[in-house]
């Protein structure tokens, strides 16, 4: 049976797994956690570590809250409530920034959730999206590759639709840039198109339990790189970018704070320092402009080429 | 006659004059220039000072931009098109924020508009309002001694109106915080409630000569005080939460962004530096708390008193 308590269940044992492989990845700081409560019913568990030998800065949350559909939910989500009265929900998920301490690895973030009605609606969403100050194109294309064997176990079409999706969620309109090389985003998995919600449900507890080894994965391919003062510079203006991202753009953080969700568990995903410079240049023929260069959409990263 | 030629003109003396004055107190550094064009007529001269004595990172900028209405315009301003087509529009000011190296000067904020369209519609709008690091209460106190004679000057509805309007304007509800100590805000004014129009516009002028001397007396009464770095750490939490305001709250920003306006110059607003701990708490009875403490809507700084 697939509804909000095994669901929920599911996501607290993920982030048991996540935290717990991170630390070791990690292998210097640990996870502070804390306990809070919803207004209604339910509440969270907030884990953020810092200071780590990889990990400047990162969260990884889980939440399970509940109660009568406020209004405001109500307009944000589109919900049709049809005549039941009361119409309750259920919000159940686990979100995951991780800031880097190099600027040689990249950000990441994962979310996985899911959300159902008393009236019978629910639906899936979630993704994962990779963040480099430098873009390292085998990196980003080994991170699409295993995105790419998560999805085909699953469905042929997971991949390239949710790809794109991707590319269009996370970019920053008023810097015409992609906010990293992309990765996977999808909402409102229902049953449709064939699907059951045993398939939505075995696709998303995949993508939930690919995240740390991806991450391994990006984190041992990058840690042992030097950098020097000018690359901390950077990867603060690129964190700035983050920033604008997250507060500007982002439809789960504007949610968040409209729906006066709690605000340290909504901004954990922010850096812990970002930077402005008025008008930056990065240098012709730098590694910076390279990687600008490389923050575009529809980039098809199992082949990749720039795109002029 | 008060029109977008005469009205635009004065902003740009007005730009002018106000930078000779940041240049004179800062004694350090000196604005570097850019000079944008809109898509469809007019521009903006953007001017930027960074490094310097007093002034972290600030800009003064001045834009006068018009042209066919764009449907996103219409929508967010709610104008009435009437039968007017094609509709044209022209909008002008000057927009100051000014972050400062010492974590005891404030920083402050500056706005003075002017819109109107071709089928007659015009309105003025504008603000002040101070952010300091450290609440200071008789600063604030002289600030709004200072806005409120340049208010009674006009009218005495002014000052209490537009000191109200600024609490609920220049507020984070995602922290419960005021973004600082406040000062005036309003916006549309028009030849409503026995105004005409000349009044409404010798008003702005009022509000934008002000300006120098206001800022100009807070940071000789700051500059000097010392701090290390604990204040240093303080201030760009602080700066953090300014980021907060602009990004995900403030209209300007988020109308600037939308209506594709110029990416740098909207976002001159940013600090220098901005950093993020995870559910950072004040020491009981620190300098810092009590800055928390006064950061309230409803103060009436002239006679000030905490609001428990």
């Amino acid at each position: 049976m697939i509804n909000k308590d095994t669901v929920s269940e599911w996501f607290r044992g993920l982030q048991d797994r996540i935290c717990g492989s991170l630390e070791q990845l990690d292998g210097k700081a640990t996870f502070k956690e804390d306990n809070w409560d919803y207004h209604d019913t339910g509440g969270g568990r907030s884990r953020v570590i810092e200071n780590g030998a990889v990990i400047a800065k990162g969260g990884v949350n889980f939440s399970g809250v509940g109660g009568a559909m406020p209004p405001k939910l109500l307009q944000l989500l589109k919900v049709d409530a049809g005549s039941e009265e009361p119409l309750t929900f259920f919000a159940t998920g686990v979100s995951i920034v991780l800031h880097s301490q190099s600027p040689q690895v990249p950000i990441i973030h994962m979310n996985v959730r899911y959300f159902e009605t008393s009236n019978g609606i629910w639906w899936f969403g979630g993704g994962i999206d990779l963040t480099p100050h430098y873009v390292k194109p085998d990196l980003a294309k080994e991170f699409h590759e295993g995105l790419e064997a998560v999805c085909a176990a699953h469905d042929a079409s997971y991949y390239p639709k949710f790809k794109e999706w991707a590319d269009n969620y996370f970019y920053i309109p008023h810097r015409e840039e992609t906010r990293g090389v992309g990765g996977i985003f999808f909402d409102r998995l229902r049953a449709t198109d064939g699907f059951t919600k045993v398939d939505r449900w075995a696709f998303v507890q995949s993508v939930g339990d690919a995240f740390a080894d991806l991450y391994r994965h990006q984190v041992e391919q990058t840690r042992g790189l030097p950098y020097g003062q000018a690359e901390l510079e950077w990867q603060k203006l690129r964190r700035g970018r983050y920033v604008e991202f997250n507060l500007v753009w982002d439809r789960g953080t504007k949610f968040g704070l409209e729906t006066n969700g709690r605000t340290e568990s909504i901004l954990m995903s922010l850096p812990p320092q970002a930077n402005w410079v008025y008008d930056y240049q990065a240098a012709a023929d730098s590694e910076e402009q390279r990687t600008l260069d490389w923050l575009k959409k529809g980039i098809d990263w199992k082949d990749y080429q720039l795109i002029k």
